[in-house]
């Protein structure tokens, strides 16, 4: 067995096929100085200056939690949401992403699960908070305001003022096979799994889908994918500081700023779901469209129709890949790639299709998407607490895809649909049993069952059949309210 | 991907590359229902009679527990063992093997996560067993006589008396994926793992031992691997079945009846570690010796130089297979095979060898040996009750054995020495945490360690450091009274 082809851009920077994150933030950081890393409203930060915040943030974790504690986070985009990850894994810590989004008992399940010893979060998500302390907590870190109600809690309570006058912390990642985070994504039935990834997958992953995607130093992406997904990680930040690029990080995707933003930034990378370009492609056209300064986008899975007049219109080239939280990216855009196939399999990652009893089918028949990697750490380490759940992914050795798809003779892949319950609601994946537990809280409920239902904009669409409780008094607006404080605005059915 | 080699033996017999075990017996009994199948003491079955057999113990389970209920067995090699296992197996039903050898705190902790409801024993066994009660069991059959105390136990007592009564049971195994036993196997650390394994494991690799080892209808099997371990069930009884030979069953070796057990059953197959080569070769040399009825041995990893003095003065033929209770046979005999070697992957593997970083090493360096099934259900499904050693030992989607190996360039394996501190004697793994454990219940003893220390015999010999309290008055034999009384023999420090 030979090594498959390394990621270049990787080996360029870093001397080795492998790295860990804080290591090739280093590596690019002595290589481009001042070549600007982000853009944030009217503010950027060379590679240099975010190497240094990220080390200031190493240095205040030496000053405030203990060597094994884990760090987790609980923001929308913004520069602290960067310097907290890159920081948090410099210093040798575990990050645990937590989506700003969610709320109420799920929200409060996945940060007991974090076992973190530190949030880090900003003003308006007190309220929305259950008690820290009892979901193993000793520390919170704002990075905006402190809000007066936290000083009285039973936490440590940091402002971000603490982490700018911490000195430089020392970079201890060194280990490319070490855990780097825990993300948070849907299982098939029950609660979402808490994915446990290794840095190796980032820095190889991200090295790939620059070298796949032709990303440059010149490149400036429209980064609004969340920093608690893996999207926004690994192929929008993590391919990124391979290629040596800017990122022009937004809080969400604006239907409305979006062309505003572009131009601003001079963005020539965007990324999203196939939604993004049916909402853009819906805008009533305007003169000098097409003069935009995109050049590419990281689309998921888009319709070739969809794919050809987003294309034609607005003169921008669609590429795709096809993965997962678990392991990413399975499939890179080749040449020769049929409309219709999210790509071929990139060099880490064997991609087989299996029929119901795990032996491959004939090429071209349709069955389970599974993997097995080609090189070491570039998967998820194991679905945490749920090792059951990650022993039975792993049956035959080969990694089970909840997705049906078939191979053509050339090895292109073609994703046909999604086996799992889960809900895949504009590019979060909604659990159905999480959405199901959250409304039989209500007085009102008797029973509910939760479904995706097919939406031309989202994709899915959360739908709830609702049995009420005799003299109930509630409606469907009703619903929606008490749904809509208690879970991720994404979650809430229509 | 193409399917690999299927086991042509197996196709042969049930039309497919995959099976139940019952299936395949049945499949031979139906083929050659007069050939025999068991030779035991005085009698004998034929395979139409051992399939009878077996359908009847499935009949008696049909009348004495529900059918999700599991059966363990803690029993020497006997027909009844065969009949329970096979029974088991064809109603449906998981079975648990507990080797007789066992004792004391091992054998109480290996009943418990048995999981059982019945459980199959002797009479002897009884003043060995703990409150099975305790332990989930409800049931007990003993396959000789019924110990008087037992009937006042809280069990359901039940006697072989009630097995040849029952009708015959239905053929519930139809899944060669499904769950068939559990084996235990002393770990790396800590107590011995719960081996889940699947039904095609044992008829792909019974087909593959046989047809490497060419053993044909004719051969007639000293068999006195325990049906406890998987040699005893996989490279002898089920590569029997395969082949359409002859069992002639043994409760254990004996260096001194070994010979004329040969000469009586006219064996042509034997099988053992390289100890047992050990043991014949220091016997003094009998006239006509050389004349034996023995064409064959499966032997485990002979040194050269033993194995070519032995096929010198007994004129049989050495051969190995690698392998090891999760996942056999890793490798089989090959042609060209080099001296020392174990053989080549069989068709059902890829093995490889990796660093410490899990990547491989160039061909011809050592490193652990490693390996991914080609097809599916051909090994464990899981450490039960441990899945996170589990997971750790499926890291990167390879299954990682205890052992250094290296491959040469034709693809022969090496086997180099274990990475595990499990002491390997005579054939049996003594995990040294369960002997300290036991032997730190002698009221004399303040502390001890096992380690295992080389034996020309057995491989490794167990010795333990022990540090008395003040005032002990214990000796070195007494602690070996202490340790008979409460473990197997084979785990006892010599």
């Amino acid at each position: 067995m030979t090594e498959p082809e390394p990621a270049r851009l990787l080996r360029d920077l870093v001397g080795e096929g492998r790295a860990t994150i804080p290591q090739l933030l280093a590596a690019r950081a002595a290589r481009t100085p001042e070549a600007a890393f982000l853009l944030h409203r009217s503010r950027s930060w060379s590679y240099a200056q975010a190497w240094r915040e990220s080390l200031r943030f190493a240095g205040f974790l030496e000053g405030s939690i203990s060597e094994s504690d884990r760090v987790a986070s609980y923001l929308a985009n913004a520069p602290e949401a960067l310097w907290t990850w890159f920081g948090t894994l410099a210093s040798g810590r575990v990050h645990v992403s937590i989506n700003r989004a969610h709320r109420g008992l799920v929200l409060s399940d996945m940060l007991a699960r974090s076992r973190a010893a530190l949030l880090v979060t900003d003003r308006a998500a007190w309220p929305l908070l259950p008690e820290l302390r009892d979901r193993g907590f000793r520390n919170i870190l704002f990075i905006d305001e402190v809000p007066e109600a936290a000083r009285s809690s039973e936490l440590a309570v940091w402002s971000w003022d603490n982490v700018v006058s911490s000195g430089d912390g020392a970079c201890r990642a060194t280990d490319p096979a070490a855990a780097a985070t825990v993300i948070f994504t849907s299982g098939t039935t029950g609660r979402s799994k808490a994915v446990r990834l290794p840095h190796n997958m980032y820095c190889r992953g991200g090295a790939h889908v620059a070298e796949a995607f032709g990303f440059r130093a010149e490149d400036v992406f429209h980064a609004w994918l969340p920093l608690a997904h893996i999207a926004g990680q690994l192929h929008i930040t993590m391919s990124a500081i391979a290629a040596g690029a800017s990122l022009a990080l937004c809080k969400t995707f604006s239907r409305t700023r979006f062309w505003e933003e572009v131009a601003e930034a001079r963005a020539t990378v965007f990324a999203g779901l196939s939604n993004l370009l049916s909402m853009l492609l819906m805008e009533p056209e305007r003169p000098g469209e097409a003069r935009n300064s995109l050049r590419i986008g990281l689309i998921g899975n888009p319709p070739p129709a969809l794919q050809a007049a987003f294309e034609r219109r607005f003169g921008v080239t669609i590429r795709d890949t096809y993965g997962m939280t678990e392991c990413e990216p399975l499939t890179l855009p080749a040449a020769g790639q049929p409309p219709g196939s999210c790509g071929r399999s990139g060099p880490d990652f064997e991609i087989a299709i299996h029929d119901s009893q795990d032996r491959p089918v004939h090429p071209g028949a349709i069955g389970r998407i599974v993997m097995r990697p080609r090189v070491p750490d570039v998967m998820m380490q194991a679905y945490e607490g749920d090792e059951e759940a990650t022993v039975a992914a792993w049956r035959n050795l080969w990694f089970h895809t909840q997705d049906l798809g078939r191979l053509d003779e050339a090895g292109f892949l073609f994703f046909i649909e999604r086996l799992k319950d889960s809900i895949r609601r504009g590019g979060e994946n909604v659990s159905p049993a999480e959405v199901e537990q959250t409304l039989s809280l209500h007085p009102d409920v008797e029973a509910c069952a939760v479904v995706g239902v097919a939406d031309p904009l989202v994709g899915e669409e959360v739908k709830a059949a609702i049995v009420l409780k005799p003299a109930a008094t509630v409606d469907a607006a009703g619903i929606r309210r008490f749904a809509s404080s208690r879970m991720a605005s994404f979650m809430v059915p229509r």
